[in-house]
């Protein structure tokens, strides 16, 4: 039997309140009200159940915490300072101030102990389903009798607007199907919403939301309420066939005159509200960002818990390593990212000089498959579209509760979680990520792809079915404009390989790529392949444009510049146009963030600036290409919507032929 | 007591299960599965309880089908051309084709009797809770006592795809919450997705989890069997207080011998598939198109029915213009869409030379606020962030079950609904829908702005917090290629003004712009309000761009083109360069959807070819930029993730200062 210190733990949890009082007051914007109805709710799991290392943030077997209220960052803040993270006094401080460590919303990368990036509601829950899930894998992969080298929880606190959002519908529908009992989810329940009470807009049940879900659902609860949270939290842990939600009733800005109100979510208290909350909850006015000393004495403890718990983990690997050498090594090896030697062992040979057309999205399956053989680590799937985007893993088994080491995960027609899983999966570690649907589908995904662009994080998003050429399915299945906004968002590497042989290139730049996510855009319909032997090699896509080919030595009189699909057609006119005594180069441009990147001499020498005449072409919106053809070239694109018609008489149509770009060309050069 | 010829049922069911079947294979492409197992249902609701006049597609108290699963486009066109609308056996024949008015997807504007463009999962679910919410809301304002001249269902058919998908939960939550009572939805559970079975993915109760939103369930049913549907449809409608969820256990590609498999998903079941289909439901193999002249002649009475109600209703419309005269005419010119005389009134008045300044958000909530005293129809809401977004109609009352005739819609913290309801809305007519977010949220409901632009549809979307200027909540909430983003989006109009009064001439171009949707992209921070008598008026933000401003008469030397909060900026550096002698041009380009528009000569005088000297200015991506500044020009924006910082602070460090202006321009000149 647990005894506490009632008055400690009441103290603990007003100096979580007060310090983001004090620093919600100081930035002179924040968010006050959920760490003040949260705090004691978070105490009790940090201080009673969570297993974490303050000194090493990066502890692979340490429970995960996603705020996925990111707005309550200050809580989070609070709870790092208390519990002897590498976060000072000085830090919270600066709350919200340029170069601070302690930002407006928690960002992965600037503050230890931050797990993910959240803030967009809804993201965080869908990035813990993606962290037991891959935990899951982890733990199926490497656990051994005796050795349960990965066996944690995965904790989350999601308010009423995280229960709104569709994608946390979608993750926990998941969740439920694959019995994620590792997965246990505070839910901050306040009935406030910035406009007011939450009656307005979300009156359903959300406890029987989530039974349907397949969910083990405790309470209401009283979340201010040590002893409840306690036991709701035992009771969560105890079940291990179903994911947890605990619903909390609390009260949002607690002690605050405007306490239970949408005022006190994002606004400060302002000095009088702060101080009358100060005196309600009998708390001293001054020093603000108060902590007394054995309320930090008392927390920091979790420091020596920490270190005992990862010693005691240290040593039950290092007895791993000895029973089982291989297996240590690669643990440590797929946690740090590393890809395995050989790792692209048999790409070469995949689509030699002489392979018959295929499409890019067919290509793309034999890829994936000859690198799931090289790297254990690499797992993903589609949403609902697997046959389609061809992106199973053969013999990799479906991940599931009955085969936790499956490889191939069924996201179902949920595109919006399927991306905030793999974000999960990605900060989780230990496995690669892969994700796949149709391009037009990138819009139900862009907050989790801005969310991995931001983070900085290894996701590969696979999209097929890329243009007009899709054919039949029509304008609602074709992409126009998502090329340009993928490019657009910072970090975001996108791809749009010209052929099969690009397509290995292509999957070899995303796994190379480690410090973001990874896009391609790959064809529904066959593509010749490249001759590499009378064409320039595959491999320039690593600086994301190349001279693919010209007709002859020399500086050529025009160029075609083109991605994907509209390279074959590029070199089709460019032949012709030479045909008529024109020298020509045909530019191959996959990849409009890897050219940039490349020193401005090799960029002029694919592009030189003394060559005016430049035609691109895309099948897509032609906004944005004036940087590559300049003031007197020709974008060459699609600037209305698509239509439903066999692909090769919508490429037509739309003016996708030799016989079109020849005859751009010729008025180009005045001919 | 109702009696039905069961054999003639059976025989019209199979007439759409064959002119699917047939127009399929004859496309060579499509989806067969879903009107196999789906005609039965769909022929019990469409042949005994909806009331529609095939000969009057737009009559407006006609009940709504919303076909959510998009993707069984030929159910609906069978019925359309079964049951007498303009639409003929040779279009179903050209399934697919260039040209043809049964596209692939079903599409508003090519079909009559199509109510909105779906394939794109859950948009149809979103889009049928917004015209339950239009239908009540017109029914508030204008039926009268033996008056009801808006009374009727929307109904649905939702595909466990529409059920996987977030959008869909957010809108069924808000359903429940709102009680609509006039939506009654078909839940067609074939169990089957393309993947496999739905089992993978998804195994949630569904019932259950709309039993928690607050609908009624129903079922689950044969959806196969006439008279159990019937029951359901007639139960469902009884039930005014709820919305109602109709569980049907269907067969997906019934009859086939891949029956209840994915196969039979979305693909054509092939020659012999074909074949055996109709020998199992004892269909003749030959004519292929065939509809047995009973059927016909059976499902044509629709036109009879339809007309008869029609005319009923006309004649009940006659006594409502006699006793309620105003009210009809109201009536009518709101179904037109029309604005009323005056609508504009009292906004040239809001914003005199020497306001102070504010904020284009809170211009826009005054903007809105005299719009709603002249149009009735204005109506709308936030994703919960109305004190945010100032879209609040003041005395507007909330939209409720309570309060029908609200203008105040909440929309809860669900984006991604609120867009696809905003769809419906507009579909529905009568009503004018908008919308409201912070500017960085709208990746959230992207593909219902796509889908509004491809259907060309009013929806004003109100966006605030437009940059890096929002400040202290950091890069998750800042906007980058959000703007660039929205531009490419073929037929979307995207508008960033600059001050108070461009403010005021955006929400009329908004309301002006009934071919496609409107964004507003507004500022969190106060900005100048631009003295209209010493600068050029601001209803140049009607052509998209204008010269704002220049130093000296003639050809100036250098241009600053900015939008939004860059606005004032460019006026600050421009003036401090012509104070150095330099004749200086200051465009403002609040949209360049409009500007391109624009003939060349005015293009020209606002941008002169001959002037290269240009610099755009504009808090975001700089991408696209090129088109304006040219290859001398210099783009100055933002190229990465922004940061958690005061406004302006943030606005210093990324650039955005008249000191950095002048000095990029000075070096652009060679000074």
């Amino acid at each position: 039997m647990k005894t506490y210190d009632a008055h400690l733990d009441e103290l603990c949890i007003n100096a979580i309140r007060f310090l983001a009082v004090d620093a919600v007051e100081q930035a002179k914007s924040g968010h006050p009200g959920t760490p003040m109805g949260t705090a004691a709710l978070a105490y009790t799991l940090w201080d009673r159940f969570m297993k974490y290392n303050p000194h090493d943030p990066q502890w692979p077997n340490r429970d995960r915490f996603i705020l996925s209220a990111g707005h309550a960052s200050m809580l989070l803040y609070a709870l790092l300072y208390l519990t002897g993270y590498d976060l000072t006094l000085d830090d919270i401080k600066q709350f919200r101030q340029w170069g601070s460590r302690t930002p407006g919303h928690p960002e992965f990368g600037h503050t230890p102990g931050v797990e993910v990036t959240t803030g967009p509601l809804g993201q965080g829950f869908g990035n813990s389903v993606g962290m037991a899930v891959a935990a899951r894998s982890m733990a199926c992969h490497f656990n051994r009798p005796n050795y349960a080298v990965v066996e944690h929880f995965i904790y989350v606190l999601a308010s009423d607007g995280d229960m709104e959002e569709g994608v946390s519908s979608e993750a926990a529908s998941l969740a439920g199907t694959l019995q994620l009992g590792n997965l246990i989810v505070f839910y901050d329940d306040n009935e406030i919403s910035i406009e007011g009470s939450t009656d307005a807009a979300f009156r359903e049940n959300v406890g029987a939301r989530f039974t349907a879900y397949g969910w083990q659902v405790i309470g209401p609860i009283d979340g201010m309420n040590t002893i409840e949270v306690d036991a709701a939290i035992g009771q969560a842990q105890i079940e291990t066939a179903r994911p947890s939600l605990i619903i909390c009733r609390t009260t949002i800005g607690y002690g605050s005159p405007e306490q239970a109100t949408g005022k006190v979510h994002g606004e400060p208290l302002g000095a009088e509200g702060a101080t009358a909350a100060k005196h309600n909850l009998g708390w001293p006015l001054e020093p603000t960002f108060y902590v007394p000393d054995e309320v930090l004495q008392h927390m920091r403890q979790a420091v020596e818990r920490g270190e005992s718990a990862e010693r005691a983990w240290q040593q039950q690997m290092e007895g791993y390593a000895k029973d089982y050498p291989e297996l240590a090594i690669q643990f440590n090896a797929q946690l740090r990212g590393e890809l395995p030697a050989g790792w692209d062992h048999g790409l070469a040979e995949l689509f030699p000089a002489g392979s018959k057309a295929v499409a890019t999205r067919s290509a793309s399956g034999k890829v994936i498959n000859a690198l799931a053989k090289n790297i254990p680590a690499l797992m993903g799937g589609a949403g609902d579209l697997a046959p389609s985007t061809k992106t199973l893993i053969d013999d990799g088994g479906d991940f599931s509760v009955e085969e936790p080491c499956g490889r191939n995960m069924h996201f179902g027609v949920r595109e919006h979680a399927m991306g905030s899983i793999a974000n999960g999966m990605a900060r989780y570690g230990g496995v690669i990520p892969y994700t796949a649907t149709f391009l037009i589908f990138s819009d139900y995904m862009r907050p989790p792809m801005r969310l991995a662009a931001l983070m900085g994080i290894r996701v590969v998003h696979v999209f097929t079915h890329d243009s007009i050429a899709l054919g039949e399915d029509g304008p609602t299945h074709q992409p126009i404009e998502q090329l340009l906004g993928l490019r657009s968002v910072p970090n975001y590497t996108l791809i749009r390989p010209a052929d099969a042989t690009e397509t290995v290139e292509a999957w070899k730049a995303a796994l190379l790529n480690t410090t973001g996510p990874t896009g391609l855009v790959l064809t529904r319909q066959n593509l010749p392949v490249i001759d590499r032997t009378t064409h320039a090699p595959a491999n320039g896509l690593q600086r994301g444009g190349y001279v693919l080919w010209q007709s002859a030595d020399g500086i050529p009189q025009i160029m075609l510049i083109a991605t994907g699909s509209e390279v074959s057609l590029a070199l089709a006119a460019g032949e012709r146009l030479a045909g008529d005594g024109m020298n020509v180069r045909v530019v191959s441009l996959p990849c409009w963030a890897l050219f940039d990147k490349q020193p401005t001499d090799y960029r002029d020498s694919v592009l030189p600036p003394q060559v005016r005449a430049r035609i691109s072409i895309e099948a897509a919106t032609p906004m944005g290409w004036e940087r590559y053809v300049g003031p007197d070239g020709i974008a060459l694109g699609i600037d209305h919507f698509g239509s439903s018609a066999p692909g090769p008489v919508n490429y037509e149509k739309f003016g996708f032929t030799p016989e079109h770009v020849v005859e751009v060309a010729m008025s180009l050069m005045g001919r």
